[in-house]
């Protein structure tokens, strides 16, 4: 081999040191392939998501924030289905081997990976432009999964958490003046994925998607699929009080209901099961029959088109 | 959602229109994760592999080709394992929405697909320069999986096919004469992963790998995971006449043994075993304990250092 820095030297040096810590890993990375084993009665649930240099984050974003939103990112979604992560794939093309970038990059990769006792398993590492890919792979029972399919008419809509904070953390991050910016920013650069609360919608929730891209396009989402409209409650959304703040001072009033990034869940729940919500969890509004999404604000009904990030539409 | 082309329309579009084929597919493209049913008593193989544009493939690769490659280079991974591919996803950075090249683009991928009843079942399309990661899946028999590390001192050594077809295709790309040009470049463009001999190989082998980066690389991977080292008989590398002329013309006799991107296999099985071996394959060498790789040609013996496509190396 030679002695310059190869890909194989890269992958041993910065990922493969850290062991498997999952009992479903059976093989990790150093072969072909890695291998899972996969528990009698459950289904595999799987998902992938890129983020790219100058398009999902800025040039010199912190390494640690950057892996951690990467695999964050990536956990939400297994969250949304209610699957326990057990392990990640990395895809990695960098335009050059930065040693302390790498050391950084694997560090906030490994301090979230190991809080859900993920492991990384795999990957490939390539030269070109910052382009960073991570699969993940997580267990739910056998038919149990929460799609964004199962929504009916009379259930009620929930989110977890607050909205908006991080939207409000990308306006602090580009000048935005506020006064308690710390919370918006650390909601901004490094979310929690809500696999608990994913985990503990099992068999309560009838639908459930995560908000990426904003509650409006996301719940729009649940609606698609499950035919079905949807009125929210502007009282009832759930806001931080820098989100008040924000709202009150730039009357910018749909920025938590459309801003992305938050990676709270959005789930929908037959009225007779409400009981067994998570606390953390707010009722925002009522699945209806009409199609569309509206929302009940100072006693008038007004339509919310699905807006969100979406690439190539800017 | 914005009339412009967005991310899920293009997904839509060109990708999900292709309907799960493969029986362990449970929930194909439309939620946040696929689900897969993994049949008792299997494990889950795992791979990945990233193409970069100027670093994998010349800019204006036919896009047919392209994605036949990726998947190819995945589905080797698998096959190197022993095991029967399922699924993959795909996570696809483009520059601009090139509909004549997304058309051309799943058209080439879902050929393949199709021929190991191999489903798409998730994706991320993002912006930016042109880099392509596949994820693929497979099924194995527990504790069966070909690994690299099971070669024993004694062992026979094999290989699939013939060598340095792909590495004379490249040449031929970059303007070598040759009086048979349609194989070689057959193969380096659209190379074709072992699946039926992997699965062939399944409690034969004691160990294998796919001949993606050159016979002396890949072979020096299992030498090195199994601690031993290797003798190769130079009559016996299996040479397609294209490639025997090459050599021939030019005197460069390393070419077939460094030359990546044939994708053969490479395995090891123990003497008792061989009469159990597809006929494709031809013995080349044998396992020794004295650690390196060497090759008898003309009644010397050679050391051959292990070459081939190292990123950030050349």
């Amino acid at each position: 081999m030679s002695a310059a820095v190869s890909e194989f030297g890269l992958i041993q040096q910065y990922f493969a040191s850290n062991q498997p810590g999952n009992l479903s890993t059976s093989l990790g990375i150093g072969d072909d392939c890695a291998l899972l084993n996969i528990p009698h009665g459950y289904e595999l649930a799987i998902t992938t998501d890129t983020m790219v240099e100058g398009v999902h984050f800025l040039p010199n974003t912190d390494p640690e924030c950057l892996a951690h939103k990467l695999l964050a990112v990536n956990l939400s979604d297994l969250a949304s289905m209610g699957a326990n992560p057990i392990a990640v794939t990395l895809a990695i093309t960098l335009p050059v081997v930065d040693r302390s970038w790498l050391k950084r990059f694997s560090s906030g990769l490994f301090a979230l990976a190991q809080q859900y006792s993920v492991d990384l398993i795999g990957g490939d590492t390539t030269s070109g432009s910052l382009t960073l890919t991570i699969q993940a792979l997580g267990l739910v029972k056998a038919g149990q999964a929460l799609r964004r399919s199962g929504a009916k008419v009379g259930d009620l809509i929930y989110v977890s958490g607050c909205l908006g904070d991080a939207g409000l953390g990308l306006k602090i991050a580009q000048g935005y003046q506020c006064q308690e910016s710390a919370i918006p920013l650390q909601r901004f650069h490094k979310p929690m994925p809500r696999v608990e609360t994913g985990l503990a919608l099992l068999e309560i929730a009838s639908a459930c998607i995560d908000i990426s891209d904003g509650l409006s396009s996301d719940l729009g989402h649940i609606l698609d699929k499950s035919a079905v409209g949807a009125c929210l409650d502007w009282q009832k959304i759930p806001l931080s009080s820098s989100v008040q703040d924000y709202v009150k001072t730039s009357s910018d009033w749909l920025m938590p209901l459309t801003a992305g990034d938050d990676y709270e869940l959005c789930f929908t729940v037959a009225p007779e099961k409400i009981e067994l919500i998570p606390e953390s969890c707010s009722q925002i509004g009522v699945i209806e029959q009409q199609p569309g999404l509206r929302i009940k604000k100072s006693g008038k009904t007004e339509i919310i088109e699905a807006k969100g990030f979406e690439h190539f539409s800017k």
